[in-house]
């Protein structure tokens, strides 16, 4: 098994957790009261890191909120990595991608540099653009698929030969993941997409963004994405973090952690009840 | 017009020169000599700017390149840039996409605090990805339509209403190009749809990577670019900057330069003859 997968599994058995925290900080979003810190952010990150690693079963920082702070920013989310507890995994959301040469260097930055278990990829340039992330043995990819905006209209439903652009993407996925080291992102706001996209891509990993501040339906994703024993990795970013933003926005985020939790957690036991009863408790 | 238009035309009128100068400096491609030095990259993008710059219109670091070697690496991005002289406009190579609140951040990674000129961006997740970058009245965005590279075959030629997928892009583009701040990036290696892209963009500046290392048909590439008063910016990277690799590589770049400069004004000579002789040269 990859290992990333394989911290992943171990990381949700142990926390009971599907949520994967979404290190969003940005700098003007921040409780007034850290801006006097020398590294406001990672006194920050600290502070969320603290509070939610027993019940999150992985952090994804999005290198577009440390990449505004210029050279400072690499410095606070490296500071920000050696924090988090070796046992949870971290996806890096760089939704890089580039010629192969260029590619490789993007890797080496995410997975040698920042020493990430995983990270987010843009398949619009094709094979080449993902390969040389597939080299390390122990990396993981996510490539977008259906993401969760509005703009994913634009172009993601283009329909070809009688399928959606992203299903195409889904397929092309699934050839090139000989060493089940990739999944896909799928949007929590296209629900029956979920649905539909699981049937195609078996038990790969689904990291699904868009259930917190974008509002997507938290009980369809979790019950779609978990079907045909699929894994997933529910982000929430904002909806967690920001919760607070006075003295106690780390006790903030820890219930909303726990609120989304338990949500989460509700949907599993009654899709596991379901499966137990088989289809006729829905038929009844 | 957009200030980085602007700028262009007039660098390319001052240096009588379409090629912009990839600074995709490969750390693991320096000359050895570098090496010693505290910041071998900086040491190499000073020469070669210094050797260059009169005579290419414009500059592009790739953001993979400097993010390969940590924070000293964006230090080094910041000190390259401080180094080029002020009136030649820089593209930061970045292929960003990300929903909207994201993206703004990678916007302000790259106009406010690398004070660059214009980037490169990715249009998968549609147009929330791209408008935070149209909200600075000096920026300029070139969106991905079709690339240089072998994978541009996976997804970007499907067909969708009878267009292929990159046509799609080139005329949502065009749609989203109310500020005059949009161009295309349109690879050498598919000349025949340069043509084709140029005919339904009009004069839009496209970045035409793909006529160095990638072996891309320049001549053609520079004709159909600039058909219909089209604006080009023909970028070579390793095909100028690693032409040498000893002691003597800024040279070995001017020289480099040069040729590719004579090749493409041979080309820009030619068209203009025919423009002025009419079609009844060709059909002679």
């Amino acid at each position: 098994m990859n290992a990333f997968v394989d911290k992943l599994l171990q990381s949700q058995e142990r926390t009971g957790s599907l949520i994967c925290v979404g290190l969003d900080s940005d700098y003007d979003k921040l409780p007034k009261h850290l801006l006097k810190a020398e590294d406001p952010v990672y006194e920050f990150n600290m502070a969320i890191v603290d509070a939610t690693k027993d019940h999150c079963c992985a952090y994804k920082p999005n290198l577009a909120f440390y990449e505004a702070l210029g050279p400072r920013g690499w410095e606070t989310l490296k500071h920000t990595i050696m924090h988090i507890p070796e046992e949870i995994p971290i996806v890096i959301d760089a939704k890089r991608g580039d010629i192969g040469n260029t590619a490789a260097k993007y890797a080496e930055a995410i997975f040698d540099d920042l020493e990430a278990d995983a990270v987010t990829l843009n398949p619009y340039m094709g094979f080449d653009s993902i390969e040389p992330f597939l080299q390390y043995e122990n990396g993981f990819a996510f490539i977008l698929a259906l993401t969760s905006n509005e703009g994913a209209r634009d172009f993601q439903y283009l329909e070809s030969m009688g399928k959606p652009l992203y299903m195409h993407i889904v397929e092309k996925v699934k050839q090139w993941n000989h060493d089940e080291n990739l999944g896909l992102v799928v949007g929590a706001s296209a629900s029956e997409q979920i649905k539909q996209i699981r049937e195609v891509a078996g038990a790969m990993p689904f990291l699904i963004p868009g259930v917190g501040a974008q509002g997507g339906d938290l009980h369809k994703a979790v019950e779609y994405g978990t079907a045909d024993e699929g894994i997933i990795l529910m982000n929430i970013s904002r909806g967690i973090i920001f919760t607070s933003k006075d003295e106690k926005f780390a006790e903030g985020a820890a219930e909303s952690l726990a609120r989304y939790n338990e949500r989460i957690n509700q949907v599993r036991v009654e899709s596991a009840a379901t499966a137990v009863l088989g289809t006729s408790a829905e038929e009844e």
